[in-house]
């Protein structure tokens, strides 16, 4: 690849729902999927939701010839279900598994067996430098009482922190993913504007698939009417979203989404739609940083520090909500343990001080007394282990809304240094691309 | 602070040993801690085992002068016992924790429930960016039969990595904290490899301290001979770790470790000893890069390359070692778990058989049956989460292991690139710095 030519790469991303003996049509979805892949139209694949190394292990044999390189992200108890096959060699990997990600309890929704998690592969792509990342968060089952709302807004803020600290240098950066989140959704929101990363549905010139570019749709066989709730035709939760560098610029030529159906099949690859985009990577010629829209582009930067603040301070009370019900819950554990020790201990005394102080026969019934004692036992074992459970939780919570509240300070100073923000000192010398530094010796 | 001139920056670390009413003198020697550092001759404090939260913020008030930045890195949980103080101000702040980190039912040892991790903090030192990095990784308790080694590994891998990744294109690297391996060690070899870090004590022009630097030391009145071993005056697994950029350099000026004993106080102030190491930035010359001694620097770079494949095939040896382990480990669990089960439906049949088939009276004496039941109920649900927790560590084992797999992959390809380990190509394009594509389409 020549430096001063432009680049196309494909990007696929899509959610398998490969839970193996419980998706329906399973095998034959993956194997849909293997023959669509292997047409090699893709250069760069994301997939999430391969819950089975076996299935990862058979679409690689398949797409051995067409996407040569490729890596299975392992975490938690199952596995992270996300996987990376590409055209390009992979040189690196690195995987951030999040520190929250639902209830063990809840294993009816499956979220925390999963280990939900962000990897990321370092490519080639000629002599440019790629960092993609592949990620799930978690599902969202309820919108109105959703109680999972600040997991998944750690979450978010925890992808955004990885992408900014290891895509520092790097010439592209392409996410796809599955991230469970409206368009307008709080995380998503955190996760584009505190990484200014752009949305290919939203950037493309071309696009083809369903309207407003829906990912979970009402004609999908796989999904019901009570998954979209109150969004009759669907929502919007898969994303590529890319970011080019300041030697590289990045357009989003064309974009496109399954609709539901499969031509000459039965039924669609997954419950979610596949996307694909067309992504061209463009030299940036040397004068585009400079110029006289410098001003411009400084108001314009104010403002974006001014939205990102309110939308870190917003992420900040969301934290705290789930904060307050984290501490509920584990009070409440706490106190059943208690009540579960003194009923022990009332039933010990019960059946002991007849014994003890009379040397009568034992009273307590034999039946009664072993399965109280094991119920206590079973109350005692279970609010240890959720007392130890909530206080993890509280921990990952306090310490995102530490990071969150030294952000926003950083921002806030950061935007003082910008002369929209502070009109009354035009001395202040406006900030070139760095931080300004408040505590730097020569100011 | 004006870009041509050199600025010394101290950095402190101290495992702190501050395990509340465990912990020998423990508010005291915090107290120690705080005098010293509130002195104010230290830049960046990095402190390990701050294990209480209280701790840290009676430090943070102690320090609010000298120190006005500070963080405390959450985790796990109990914590992850990182604090970073900084006279710098901190702008943003990032903590992973490590996917192994020891067994929950090693109880006595306790580095499960601190949830280790490495924490990152940016600072702003005058106009260039520093990634300080502050870690803890799982102790050595016997050194001949250490079975928490492919943890050690897998933690010292995931380390580099993280390291690696978020500092890519920032000034200056510090990495400080108590890493529990001798210098020679696998993960401290692989860690300094793969970064490129300098090792303070080794680097430094001037040294105070104890004999080899040792940082756990016999004459430390809180140190049992019992924890040396066969290392009777001491180790050294404290580490204040550097490296620069391309555009600045950085050297150790001098190095100081205190020495077992505080003057004018009756013991010292951890058991481990404190490290200050006075590193000196400053920018390079322009025409540091290029030079007439580049083929010589593309030697030393392929040994370098040769040296990392090498240690990394090292460690995929050691973490293939634990996945048997892990993975004899999880058998033995399911064995006993199938045995608990067989057990609990025989004792079932034996109950339940006369009744059902002859109407007899029970024979089964019932305190024999509800004490065998609630065994049986035990031995299922201790080898189902013990079954879950190896599982996790499998995953996690074979994720480290497959990430080595394609790094060493990737450095033989890029060793590959250079002319000393391809003398009979001469027609090959040296690599500039960037990595040869092999997979680039115009080569």
């Amino acid at each position: 690849m020549a430096n001063t030519d432009s680049v196309s790469v494909r990007v696929f991303s899509l959610n398998c729902w490969g839970i193996r003996y419980v998706s329906k049509h399973c095998p034959q979805r993956y194997a849909m999927i293997g023959d669509l892949l292997c047409k090699g139209e893709h250069d760069v694949v994301l997939l999430q939701e391969v819950w089975s190394e076996k299935d990862y292990l058979s679409l690689k044999k398949k797409l051995s010839c067409s996407h040569p390189h490729s890596h299975y992200f392992k975490s938690g108890v199952i596995g992270s279900g996300l996987a990376i096959f590409s055209k390009y060699r992979i040189h690196d990997t690195f995987v951030y598994r999040y520190s929250l990600n639902g209830y063990p309890y809840m294993a009816h929704h499956g979220d925390w067996f999963g280990g939900k998690a962000v990897g990321l592969a370092v490519l080639s792509i000629g002599n440019l430098t790629a960092n993609v990342y592949v990620t799930h968060l978690h599902a969202e089952y309820c919108r109105d009482k959703d109680s999972y709302l600040p997991h998944r807004v750690v979450q978010a803020w925890e992808l955004q922190q990885f992408i900014r600290h290891t895509s520092a240098g790097v010439d592209v950066v392409i996410v796809g993913g599955d991230l469970n989140m409206h368009p307008q959704d709080l995380g998503n929101r955190l996760l584009r504007t505190y990484t200014g990363l752009h949305d290919s549905y939203l950037e493309t010139t071309k696009f083809d698939g369903c309207e407003d570019g829906l990912t979970l749709i009402a004609d999908n066989p796989f999904i019901t009417e009570k998954e979209l709730g109150p969004f009759e035709k669907g929502i919007r939760i898969d994303y590529i979203l890319f970011k080019g560098s300041p030697k590289l610029g990045i357009s989003c030529d064309s974009m496109s989404t399954t609709k539901g159906s499969v031509p000459n099949h039965p039924f669609p690859y997954s419950d979610h739609e596949a996307l694909t985009a067309e992504l061209r990577l463009k030299p940036r010629p040397l004068t585009d940083a400079g110029g006289d829209n410098q001003s411009k582009t400084q108001d314009s930067n104010a403002e974006k520090l001014a939205e990102l603040v309110d939308i870190v301070t917003e992420a900040r009370t969301e934290v705290k909500v789930g904060l307050h019900c984290a501490e509920r819950m584990r009070y409440t554990a706490a106190r059943t343990g208690v009540m579960g020790l003194a009923l022990l201990i009332l039933e010990l005394a019960i059946a002991a001080v007849p014994w003890l102080a009379l040397g009568v026969e034992q009273p307590f019934p034999r039946t009664s007394f072993y399965l109280l004692a094991a119920l206590c036992f079973a109350i005692l074992l279970s609010t240890f282990l959720l007392y130890v459970f909530y206080t993890m939780e509280l921990k990952s919570l306090q310490g995102a809304e530490d990071q969150m509240r030294l952000a926003v300070g950083s921002l806030q100073e950061k935007l003082r240094g910008f002369p929209l923000a502070q009109p009354h000192d035009p001395q202040r010398k406006p900030p070139e691309g760095q931080e300004p530094n408040a505590y730097a010796p020569e100011e």
